[in-house]
């Protein structure tokens, strides 16, 4: 109601209205979230007191006091976990025999709801701040380039102006709700092979299941390698292995145990539905084991034997590369995740040779 | 514009307009699909050609001449596969050693659009239907109960009406966008445990990846086991093993080869994560390997070695139970689908043990 029509509706007569007034409708709140610890009995009045609920955000929370991160991992001025370069060379260039590290970063502007033209200006901002802050201050660091997938001929302009410089390494595209076997993407694997650069791909907060986030962290978390699993399957079927016959990929902390499944399952279904996807001319298990690398963390609760049945199942010992996936909670020790009692080739492929390979580092 | 606007135009005088039209918005149509047809190359005028693609529903299409069926299994009067007691018999009850069939439907009005008390109807008249004119013509039969869970306290009164049948062995949950662990299912499975009936699970055209249906039916088809392993996950997280003790579930028609790293990757969750949950006492490995079973249908194009490495993977011969899909294309025969190579105690607990002590049924 605007205040013309409130005076109106006074100049209509009457008298002022003196009797008890019920206001079905006012919003009162709180300062802050804290003001409603005294009222929660615990597992829930935790949950505020360390700040994993905020009140924003995702459907779950993070339980653990330092969020998703190494609780070691913050420097001593409280700057964000993994943005010092010298805790980062102590906690993992020096603490191990490491001569590589890919920097995947954790700034992706493919998941942020804003303007195409800004978030491919914030990737480029981003790309430009690792190659000054970052690959200038050790050889041992490559990179990958981030991008603004949801851009295609964008990215690609971002690729190929990066794409010459040899310490950058892969680009990096982000699983959240993107098939990337779709066409429009194309540009982005066309940018990539010119510049024999790997695909990597690496899950972001946007990732889903079957059934969208869920209600628990644990939860979201126990599902996220179903999204690497979609974005393998979106890529045989649209034909990007074909399309891109020199391309290489690489598929980041979505884990490894479940390919045997996802290739038997893949053959089967070619073997019957093939018509449907001629553009595809051969087994999708031949094109995964030949051109796709897994990253073994987060490595699984599992037994010495069965990293070796499952390896027997793949029949190859050259699929996996090691990451630490520093600095998150569930960081990988090369002295625990790796078994000590797997054949000591098997670990130098898993620790270096297989990555060696695919980035085609020099000795 | 009203026939009364357009009168009051003509009368505000002027001659009749004789000068050349441009109408921008005729909609011309054909008479079929087919008409289509002479104007595609293949693969795409086979499409039209086979039935396959009728202009509506999924994204994808069924590119066999019969759909989803097997090419037998329609009845010579044009009826619905799967809908002639006479021609199933002959194909599986006579072909095969099977003692029960368990029925398991394809009509599910959870996935219908439509009024919830509409739903509930449906459901509740096809359970009367398969009584009638299923269970009352071959002993050899059972069925599911089939429910429109999106009415929990209605299906839990269904479950309550057939529970003391003992033709209904099960209720059947279809899976699709429902996260069953959420607290509003609770009913159904308290329904379930009264009549100490299992819990089975089946996907439905509404199962979805963790990136949406995708374009081709392969493509589906190949990531249909995402719905059964979030739906595994939704009833963990959310305490159902724990609250409903004395359940019993089976996962049908989703395979079974991703089951190692799904119970891994869970434990290792648990693990670090247990105190989001508080609710749930044990590794969830313990819940699932002590009380689910899975069919083996569809089996995948994989070995002996394989398919005993999957074994010990997951520590137990008692996970497995059989089933044929009929009339589904992708049928798995008793004869070709589990090896004949593998141990015969453990083909004997396959084919039938392990379904037996499932239901129940006296030998």
């Amino acid at each position: 109601m605007t205040t013309t029509d409130a005076s109106n509706r006074q100049s209509t007569g009457g008298s002022k209205y003196t009797g008890p007034i019920i206001d079905t409708d006012v919003h009162e709140t709180f300062t802050k979230w804290t003001d409603l610890v005294p009222y929660l009995k615990e597992p829930w009045r935790g949950l505020i007191t360390n700040g994993a609920w905020q009140g924003t955000g995702n459907p779950h929370v993070h339980w653990a006091a330092n969020g998703v991160n190494r609780g070691d991992s913050q420097p001593a001025d409280g700057a964000p976990a993994g943005s010092n370069y010298e805790l980062l060379r102590e906690q993992i260039l020096e603490t191990y025999p490491i001569t590589h590290a890919i920097l995947t970063g954790q700034f992706m502007p493919a998941v942020m709801p804003m303007q195409f033209e800004f978030a491919t200006a914030l990737a480029n901002a981003y790309n430009n701040f690792v190659s000054d802050h970052w690959l200038a201050r050790d050889t041992r660091l490559r990179a990958s380039i981030q991008l603004a997938p949801q851009d295609p001929q964008a990215a690609a302009r971002e690729i190929d102006r990066l794409g010459p410089d040899p310490r950058f390494v892969q680009i990096l595209l982000p699983i959240g709700q993107w098939s990337y076997g779709d066409p429009f993407y194309n540009p982005i694997f066309e940018a990539a092979a010119r510049h024999n650069l790997v695909v990597a791909f690496h899950h972001t907060g946007a990732v889903e299941s079957a059934l969208g986030k869920g209600r628990y962290y644990i939860e979201w978390h126990i599902n996220v390698p179903q999204g690497a699993m979609a974005t393998l399957t979106s890529l045989v079927v649209n034909g990007i292995f074909d399309k891109f016959p020199t391309l290489r990929f690489c598929i980041l902390e979505s884990g490894y145990s479940w390919l045997p499944h996802l290739l038997w399952r893949m053959d089967q279904n070619y073997r019957s539905l093939h018509l449907e996807i001629p553009w595809v001319k051969q087994l999708p298990s031949k094109y995964i084991l030949e051109r796709v690398k897994f990253s073994t963390q987060p490595t699984e609760d599992t037994s010495v034997e069965n990293w070796l049945r499952l390896h027997d199942m793949l029949g190859t010992d050259k699929l996996l590369v090691f990451a630490t996936d520093y600095p998150h909670w569930d960081f990988d020790s090369p002295e625990e995740s790796v078994p000590r009692a797997l054949p000591a080739d098997l670990r130098r492929k898993i620790f270096y040779d297989n990555a060696q390979e695919l980035f085609g580092f020099q000795d």
